[in-house]
C-alpha cells in the first residue's frame, strides 16, 4: 500500500496534467493505493471534475481514492530555490511535509525542480554523511536502460561524492529496475585507471576497494551501447556537470537525428520517432531525487498526464521496495 | 601551394589508407599540392605501385605529385606518448620535424593519438603562454557544423584555458570552416552566467571581458540545435573531459538509434544512415591539434582513405589560411 503525495500545482501543464496522471496512475495501480493532490482545493476539484466529465469518464470509480489536500500557496517556476522554506503553505512545502511526517510514503512534483531539491533536503533530511543529494536520469541504450547519476543537483564532485553515486546507483537499479547485482561504471575519457581528471581518477581507485560490481572506466560511446569491452553495466557515475550536459544533449540530439534521417528519405519524422518511442522522457516519469530519507520524485516540467502517471508509478516503487532504507544501509556501513 | 606531410604508417589500415587518401587528396586539390609520404620506403612504394595497379589505376597521373620520404622506424598504437622523442627515425618523428624545417607546409597523421600531441609540441612547439594544445572537433547540427573544443587534450582545465579554447576555435572557425566573426558558447548546465562548475563561473567572466563573440552559456541540447535562445554560434568551449564524453558518445548514438528505428519500422539501417551521412567523422577527416606553432592533424585510428584525403584536404587549408601565425597573433595579443 502507498500513498503517494502529488503536487497538483507543479509543471507547466497544472493542476490538469496532475489530475489526469492521478487517475492514469490508480487506474493502473492496484487498489490499496491512493494518490493525495496537493494544491488549491478549489482549483484542484474544479480540474478533477471536469477531467471526469471529459477525457477520463472512464476513470471515475478511481475518483474515491483520491484525497485533495489544501494548500493555498504555489511556488512557480522563477521563484528561488530557497522559497519553499519561506512559503510553508504551498503544495510543495505541504506535501513534503505530510512525507516526513509518515502521511504520505512518497512525494512527486514537475514543479520547480531547484525548489523541490531543497525543500526536500530541508524537510526531509539527507541519510548518513551525504552533502546533497543526486538526481538520477535514465538513459535508454542500446541493450538496456541505464542509470546516469548525478545528472545535475552537484556540479564540482570530490571523489568521495562520485563513490556515493555509485552507491545510491546502485540502490536504484536494484529497487527500481530490479537488476541483479547492479554493474557500476565511471564515466571517463578511456578505460585505463589512470585516464581521466582528478576526481574520476582517484574515485577509481575508491571504488576498486569497496564491495560493490565496479568495473571500471567506461567512455562516451559505450553510454549509447549500455555494455563496454568488460560488459553491460547499468549504472554509470559522473558528476553532476558532465550528467547535466550528456543528459539534455541526448534529450535533443535524437529528434535532431530524426529530423534529418525523415528529410533525406522524404518519410514522415512521426512514424521514424515511433522507433525511438522508449527514448521518450515519458515513458521514465520521474527521476527520483536520491539520498533524502525518504521519496522525491522529479518530474520533468513539461510532464503529460502519462508521464506523470509513471512519476507516480517511479514513487509507487520506490516506497514498496524500501528504496530509502536500502540507500541509508549502504551509505551507513560503508561511511 | 601546400606541401603535406602524411604518415604513411598511421592508424589501422596503414599504409593502405594514407596511400589511398594521398592519391585521392591529389586528385581534388590543384596541381600545385604535393604530398610527401613519410614511412618505410619499400613498404610505401609497394602500396603505391600496388594502389596505381588496382583500385586506384585511374589516378596515376598524380603519382608524380608523391615524394616517399623513408623513415624507418614506427610508432604502434599502444606506444607511449614520450615514444616518439626517443625514436628520431619514427615516421611520425621524422615528419613533424620536416615540418618544423620547413620541408612541409603541414603533417598529418591517423597514427598514435597521444604520441603525435607530445611529438607537436616537442618538435613544433607552442604559441604563446599555452601549457598544452586543444583538440577541436567538429560537431555536425541540424543548423551548421560546430567546433567543440577541447575534445580531450586537456581534462582539469582552469578557466584562462577556457579562454585559450575559445580562441583557439574562434581562428579554427575563421580559417577552416569561413564563419565571419564566429560565434562563441560555453557549454554549462544552465545559460544564467551563474550556472557551471567553478571553472566555468569563472570562465563566463573572463570571456564576457574578451574582444570575441562570446554569446554566453550554451547547453547540451543548443549543441544538436548548433543555436540557443541568443542565436545561432560556430564554437563550443568546454574541457577536455566533457568534450571527449560527448563526441564519443555522439558518434556511437547515431549509428545506434539509427539501428532503433530501422528494428522498428522494419526498414534497412543503411539506407536510414545515408540521411546521417554528414555524420560520418570521415567526412571532416582530421581534428587540428590547435596552439602548436604548425598544422598538426590529427584523423582517426580507422581512418579509410576518404578520411585521409579529406584530413589532407584540413591541412591544406590551415596551411594556406595561415591558421597557426592567426593563432599566435590572438593568443599574443591578449595574453
Amino acid at each position: 500500500m502507498a500513498r503517494i503525495a502529488l503536487d497538483a500545482m507543479g509543471g507547466d501543464f497544472a493542476p490538469i496534467a496532475p489530475v489526469g496522471g492521478a487517475l492514469l496512475a490508480l487506474a493502473e495501480l492496484g487498489a490499496e493505493h491512493r494518490i493525495q493532490l496537493i494544491g488549491r482545493e478549489a482549483d484542484v476539484v474544479a480540474a478533477l471534475d471536469a477531467a471526469l466529465a471529459g477525457e477520463y469518464s472512464a476513470l471515475s470509480a478511481h475518483r474515491s481514492r483520491v484525497d485533495v489536500i489544501d494548500a493555498a500557496d504555489i511556488i512557480g517556476m522563477a521563484d528561488k530555490p530557497t522559497a519553499v522554506m519561506r512559503r510553508p503553505q504551498s503544495s510543495m512545502a505541504i506535501g513534503l511535509r505530510r512525507h516526513a511526517d509518515g502521511l504520505a510514503d512518497a512525494f512527486v512534483s514537475a514543479g520547480n525542480t531547484g525548489a523541490q531539491m531543497a525543500a526536500s533536503v530541508q524537510i526531509l533530511g539527507l541519510h548518513g554523511s551525504l552533502k546533497r543529494p543526486a538526481i538520477a536520469s535514465i538513459f535508454p541504450t542500446s541493450l538496456h536502460t541505464v542509470v546516469v547519476l548525478d545528472a545535475g543537483a552537484n556540479v564540482d564532485c570530490s571523489p568521495e561524492e562520485l563513490v556515493h553515486f555509485a552507491r545510491l546507483g546502485f540502490v536504484y537499479a536494484e529497487d527500481i529496475l530490479g537488476r541483479e547485482n547492479p554493474a557500476i561504471g565511471l564515466l571517463s575519457i578511456g578505460e585505463e585507471p589512470e585516464k581521466g581528471n582528478a576526481a574520476v581518477k582517484s574515485a577509481h581507485q575508491l571504488l576498486s576497494q569497496t564491495d560493490l560490481n565496479f568495473i571500471g572506466n567506461v567512455e562516451g560511446r559505450d553510454i549509447a551501447a549500455g555494455t563496454c569491452d568488460r560488459g553491460p553495466f547499468d549504472v554509470v557515475v559522473c558528476d553532476g556537470f558532465t550528467g547535466n550536459v550528456l543528459l539534455k544533449f541526448y534529450e535533443a540530439l535524437a529528434p535532431a537525428l530524426v529530423g534529418m534521417i525523415a528529410r533525406s528519405i522524404d518519410a514522415d519524422p512521426h512514424l521514424l520517432m515511433k522507433g525511438l518511442a522508449h527514448l521518450d522522457y515519458s515513458n521514465y516519469g520521474g527521476a527520483p531525487l536520491l539520498g533524502v530519507q525518504g521519496v522525491s520524485i522529479i518530474a520533468h516540467g513539461k510532464s503529460s498526464p502519462r508521464a506523470i502517471k509513471n512519476a507516480v508509478n517511479v514513487a509507487v516503487r520506490a516506497a514498496e521496495s524500501r528504496m530509502s532504507e536500502h540507500i541509508g544501509r549502504r551509505l551507513g556501513v560503508t561511511d
